[in-house]
């Protein structure tokens, strides 16, 4: 199981008055994590789109919140893939601040064409998120 | 059960490159139905962060999207408590566009102080985030 | 000259950790006013994108900040054309809390087709952003 | 004269519609530049807020916006203080994509305390932001 990190420093747009990062933002961080997963597997998601047409849709996302994570906080995001067919894929997360865990998330995503209908991942890109060929 | 609903149009800046809105929008869509449920049980989210030093911090969130909801169309968000204790309140979300069901969503809170440490709602509080007494 | 006049609620998600409604999302509702002018004009604004294949792209945006925005505070922004030509039309706003003023700005757009080239406005659209037929 | 560069990927998040950065997301950039722009120069700007109680509130910002910043392309914020005082510190920024600049900014901002009155800007921080002994 390939596992990515990517690591990053919290802006303070995305503080709120609480003083910590606001929760919305993890699910922009886990897309960062996504991306850098993808990249770290040879494949650009933009080309994915641009290219091929198809489109990475969320359709589920939790996040547990443990520790909030404050401005200029260095913050690395563990990402893999956890389950995967040619028709969805599921991403976990881990986010640490430090040896601290901040999160765990996951997210649930449907490929599409641009017309979001529903496709199949092209079987060149299917190695990269663990789908498996038939027998 | 109360359930509060309030009404939004989705922001240019919400949107993403796919032309839909972006999925950590929704999380801020139901900080806006929390609040709005808030107010219409007389309770101004303000005060109770300013005056009683009570904060409302998320510890899990979750959403399941079932269609996009796009640039300018008006989102109805339906919220309401579906579970509550002194320590903790749990919300649920059902997003509307028109007729269509866009997304069904929850969050968990901690009520914490001022330092971040769990603290009891006080009790004029509780009977907003539907907290029973105990007999 | 028709100003517009549009009402919102800071949200929790657009403050920073200084308490106030963290600089970058005046721009958002800039936006906001625009979209609504627009729609007091009678013009859609998603349709002119849709239908036209009209985007307004922002080639100068600029704000003056007077007094901080706080969180739940209601914010009206008053909006109206400045100038406008064929190809470019200006807005200026000016937010108010209240009866204070706490912001005054303004936002110079570019009319371009879907591919980015610069068109003239369509001559149905011109008397909304206040161009003058020549003579 | 200093001038750093600190560079970034276009969040997916950041997009909009159009395919391209959302123009207030340039501000969140702008915050980026000058942040690390601090560093370079030794100082953390969350200390100065945290240990010193001196906030830097924007009071002025505007962007030229001369191309527009894809999803996935790699954004470099050059900064530099261009005038400064005791009492204000204006910042100038060029944003580039490769070789190609896509926006030029400015923002100026006010040293206050954390009940938002001006102060002066402590002595120690002045050389950083090149502010000049008074002779």
């Amino acid at each position: 199981m390939d596992i990515h990190e990517t690591t990053f420093r919290v802006r303070y747009a995305e503080t709120d008055q609480m003083g910590v990062a606001y929760y919305a933002n993890y699910f922009v961080w886990m897309e960062l994590g996504r991306v850098e997963f993808c990249r770290s597997m040879g494949l650009r998601y933009r080309d994915m789109e641009e290219q091929d047409g198809v489109l990475l849709a969320v359709i589920d996302a939790q996040c547990r919140y443990r520790r909030p994570a404050r401005y200029d906080d260095e913050v690395t995001v563990r990402t893999w893939v956890c389950a995967s067919s040619r028709k969805t894929v599921e991403f976990s997360y881990e986010m640490y601040v430090g040896e601290e865990r901040i999160a765990s998330a996951r997210t649930k995503h449907l490929f599409l064409d641009r017309d979001f209908r529903p496709v199949s991942l092209p079987v060149r890109y299917q190695p990269m998120f663990g789908v498996r060929e038939r027998t």
